[in-house]
């Protein structure tokens, strides 16, 4: 397959619907990481390694030396919001980063001016936004995104560009017959349908043309047939749904432990505090309900009750969130996990996380940008269940179970990246190295 | 491989040096689970899946049904111990298991009587021992624990037997020549040489007759280059050392987390408080230092800070372990864990683990010994580098790094399975299932 | 005042609403102590002392040594509920309690079995009962209450009796005209009006007789004009609301001492987890709003952001309980606290609390039972605002704002009680201990 | 005794041994609360109230307004070191304030070197100290100590002077023969003895000249026979031992309420990280067991095992502290404690406490050097028990049991400041808000 991955030359936009602090916390970075003022930590793509050969070959080059991913240097962002704060102004607001760092790229930061977002605020009640689209349908506005980005790739003598959902957790709603083909989607946007959240329309905005897109909250945007299939149809890749960060990515690096060792699991509570605008959204209990389901799922997959029902066929799962102001993005998690072993008897394990909401979802954002990026330029198209590494609830194909173990998520991410570049996939069988010695 | 695979026919003996909490946890649980009164949760001899072929065959088999493990029907149990007491009444001075439990099923238990121990004080200052060997020398003691085994198998009827060292951890100290070549070790074993700890007396007679060693404990015994040339010599397995339970246990399931997604770590710091024997054992600092090396290494090994000096260059490691009588058994860890991402902003993890020190060891102490009867019946020899999934710090062949990330540990322990089984190894890769509908 | 103190003669009755598990846990463990098989632990009425004198005299009797409480042989048990099952069935499935001691007093337990109940639904959506009394009017309800009471003396010789509610959280609900006075209460008894809880009934139908009624659940009650008149009416002591157990004890030992050395406040959230019958009721909004206004006034109260504003004006205080099975009684909180000290600088304070909630309650009940029956015998009528100590939200005159911190309403209690026998208040000064050997 | 306090006219000089993270957190934030840049939370002299008459009467003035300690603009500081930087440089060092904070005083703080230490490395082996006084003998050094103070009290014109030492902890020793009479104490200085520790040489050069000083730390110093006799002889008010700050904060503040309501304890254990200076020095053992002294008394002071032996008579208490360098000053602890309540069913507590070790500290130092200057102006001489609030191992006269907990202690200074100034003192009894009505 080697010589199929196109090189990634020239300049990659990234274009991102909603520039609030997770978005912002990405740009500085990227432009803090290029001044030398701060490294892109947590970002595979920047500073993971990967091992190439037999473990005795000690080769783990780089991942971004091994694989042709886009450079920090040749990125350009820009995006939409529903507030009209350049990206200076709108970090400052989140108050992620310290001001001093933010001060010191100003310059570079307030050049980035958001486009008008397209918004219904029946998708989202918590928020209020006032630099938005106007159209007659649906339709004129995913036309009139089109245009943008044709714009801003025009503008900036762009050569690809990805699009990169960084905006809210929409209301829960599921799938009708309007999202089953790509005929009756797009009769559904001249209708001005409903059924058609703002996310929708940008991702068909980008599908259309063939541009990758990332869904970073758990919205259902591209998970349904007619937006799979226009993925394909224009051979473009789609990844998501929702960013794996703080509790949930604990969640899916412990429970593959436990499960790893037939420990049984009788009950799992988890909590989290925090107090930016995510918060403030997922304080409506119909925006909350898009991201419980995004949540709950994961120990099911992983722990699969149906293989081993008494070890986890009565596991009682409930999640919570709590806006609490005091913490701002400083996202807070705890997790009371009541296990039990030998002869069934009880333990507990109590995780308190103190975590940054969006210095988590920063690099993961910048890797599936640039991750996505690659896999078209691999020729690659529809769902990429090998970023599912990233996701908190991972587009599968139909039919297939979900794989959340963060592990197995990540040794397929790696033979992907192996596959690619034409090298031995990993099986960590190993037996050779002891065998070897007796010829 | 498959048809070399030998059936478990027959008993298979398991012999204890160490009748304490672990092993009085081991064969309680055992004999509750043949009598349909527990279940034997954690171990996956018992109760573990295994996938076999593609995601989408939905193959998920028992690993008891998949690879021929010895039946709990099939063991019988014995062992050594520096008290007389027969397993019920060192299990009721344990207090792990209920005493309910433990009358249930009184019978059997004080049937299971020690054989007087191998005992050297200096190496486990702690512990007072009346009920031991005496000999004019080490090689005398070993003649006499050769004639142990001997003497158990045929009074029991035995095919096969296993020794499993449940004892403590003795004193730190490190090889010297007398370690270097059999020839070394048993002229030390009859100069009666004080570089010959209790331990290694039981792994020789042990080796020296063919039958697998599993050391549950962190000391050196058989990671010894004298002792595993003696197990390639006779054709025995070897595997250690010291179980992974608790703390570690969970450092393993979670660093890797952490390496996965490149966040850095700046410090770990860990505490442990139990009241058992365990812990008056390791009150003692050249007993501590023993385990301390054992719990230290994992770390390193696992965040590679030769590959990532940026994140994990100034890690600062820190274990302790207090004895605090309150709690038992119930051994209790506390971690703070301060790691960093992107641009380098701090994260804090606390994790406060309510667990059982036997509770946990019981089912991997049962599914070494079956894996290491396994092993021999496979016609493995030497390091069982595959079996480090259960080991604190597994024991590794010269120059190879350990390997202490579990999930590693896992897919190598479950493709060896399938390697042993004649079945296709398993990548992750995936790439297949959304291929397929493409032709 | 001392002699005016009444001894305590013959037997006491104490009469619960609700034999739940907090009411059996109580009488279990009553009863186990008279046969000597166990500790009434966090009883100050059983097991507490008092310091009486100077702190040289070190002269500290126990209470019980020092007040005429009555004696644990001298109480009498009885009780309504909306199941039929005795106390032994009660106490079984409430699973607070080791079997094994249930069992060992059994004979004692199953003798008391519950009354009907007065019950109406509306107040208490989550439960369903079955034991009730019927009858055309409250009014009606009331009078059978009032005889089973007499009933219930007669038959038992009692010479005294206290009612004590240990059952449900009833809706949230606030007082209106028919509660004002006595003859507006009355009438709407007659009306059956839908504003008269069932607990106001019990409440009436106790202190109408003179019988002193203690409120430990957050219910309006007596906390009315019309129930405090006629408590005052017919010289009867009542005490409410709601005993003061795990998180709300925990905090109104912490906040009077980040108070005692002025740390600000800027938030402070309270999460619950618990599985009895408790958590089933209080899962329902209505009466877990009746539980928070009982849990977070306390801060307030003890903080005085009116005097501090700077330290505790932008207190955010957030209180949620959650029905988790797993955990059964055994209530755990998690307390997460951002407090600030010199120059504003931020710490945090987090608290887990592995507590059991009818154990650490049913002490409480006691020790206000008993009180309650001393007071009537001091001829102290009304509210009894010595007896806060036990209290999360304690009613106080109309005016008055309640005392919340412990230690406050623990100096409170013990000057009560040195002034009702004619000892000498403590105000912790001595500076005598240093003047004296000047002299 | 109003008439007897003077007025706190002129200026006050704060002279500190010890110019380290507590001293120069105090300096800095006196200064930047002088000119409004912050605020001095945690500080009661600065921001309490105190409650003066009746509950109705709402009167609860500040604490500067009621009693008259000097006023932050009257306070001049100075102090010793080993180390020669200015104030701003060691509090750069310190790292505990944020630098731009600091670079705002600039100017001011480095105004203010350290004079020469006197130091003694056998008392302080993790240390180095290179700016040391020299002199013949302990006497000649004393000497220079008191002409020090002499010449700084000219130099800034001040009327009055405290003493505080912030220095560190020194090592374990007790009391001798040598302690017990100022004549033998002199004597010894004069004869350079070993056991004359550096900390007392400053207290002896303050003493005898009538100047109040304050120990911050767990060192003997003036808990001796002879210095106290001479705190007498000079009318000079003394106060000790070691800032109640962190952890012991807690306890002192969780240990009451735990006895209030007659809880059981079974065992507590504490463990800290920290890594300043402070960290460093308790690394060595011999410093160590100074502050585990200190810290271990608490526990057994407030639950009086002696009364209680049921419920505190097996209590086991382990306190460790542990060098962490990631920390820095961000001192952080971590408590399980073992509880038992009704019928001796255990429970659980545990806190984790993120503290800022100087943050919490200096509020305690300013409050204790204004509170000995008041002190001094009354007339007080001798032991201050009433600070014993601010102090983890507070000394009390000979034959007194110290009074460890908290709020016991708030309400002797809160009713010795009562005192001080001919106010009522305060009993909480109250129940004439209850009667004045029935009249």
């Amino acid at each position: 397959m080697k010589q199929k991955v196109q090189p990634a030359e020239g300049k990659l936009g990234i274009l991102i619907p909603g520039l609030g602090a997770v978005a912002t916390t990405l740009i500085a970075g990227v432009i803090a990481s290029r001044r030398g003022l701060a490294e892109p930590v947590g970002s595979l793509t920047q500073t993971g390694h990967i091992r190439i050969g037999k473990r005795t070959d000690n080769n783990y080059p780089k991942i971004k030396d091994f694989v042709p991913v886009a450079k920090l240097e040749d990125i350009v962002f820009g995006g939409w919001d529903v507030y009209e704060d350049n990206v200076y102004q709108a970090a400052s607001i989140a108050k992620v980063l310290d001001q001093h760092l933010l001060d010191s790229i100003k310059d570079e930061l307030e050049q980035i001016a958001p486009m008008k977002a397209v918004f219904d605020k029946s998708y989202v009640e918590n928020l209020d936004g006032h630099h938005v689209k106007t159209g007659e349908t649906k339709w004129d506005l995913a036309q009139q995104t089109i245009k943008d980005i044709q714009d801003f790739k025009e503008k900036h003598g762009l050569n690809r560009i990805v699009v990169l959902w960084c905006g809210s957790t929409e209301k829960y709603f599921e799938a009708s017959e309007i999202h089953e083909t790509v005929e009756a989607f797009e009769a559904a946007l001249k209708a001005n349908d409903d059924r058609i959240a703002p996310s929708m329309i940008y991702a068909y905005a980008a599908l259309v043309q063939g541009i990758p897109y990332v869904n970073g909250a758990p919205n259902l945007t591209v998970d349904t047939r007619a937006l799979v299939q226009l993925s394909k149809d224009t051979n473009t890749p789609i990844a998501g749904k929702d960013f794996k960060t703080g509790q949930t990515l604990m969640k899916t690096i412990l429970a593959p432990g436990l499960e790893a060792r037939s420990l049984g699991v009788r009950g799992w509570f988890s909590t989290n505090i925090l107090g930016n605008r995510d918060g403030l959204v997922l304080d409506k209990p119909e925006n909350f309900k898009t991201k419980e389901v995004s949540k709950l799922g994961v120990l099911e997959d992983i722990l699969r009750p149906d293989l081993h029902p008494e070890l986890y066929g009565d596991l009682y799962h409930k999640i919570r969130i709590n806006y609490y102001p005091p913490h701002g993005d400083n996202k807070e998690s705890w997790d009371n996990i009541d296990i039990f072993g030998w002869l069934g008897y009880p333990m507990q394990i109590k995780i308190n996380f103190l975590c940054r909401d969006s210095i988590l979802a920063a690099p993961v954002a910048l890797d599936l940008a640039l991750f996505a990026d690659l896999a078209k330029r691999a020729g690659m198209k529809g769902i990429q269940e090998w970023l599912s590494f990233y996701l908190k609830s991972p587009q599968t194909k139909e039919g297939l179970r979900p794989e959340n173990d963060i592990f197995k998520q990540l040794i397929k991410l790696q033979n992907t990246l192996r596959y690619m570049m034409g090298e031995e996939l990993i099986t960590h069988l190993g037996l050779d190295y002891y065998e070897e010695d007796e010829a």
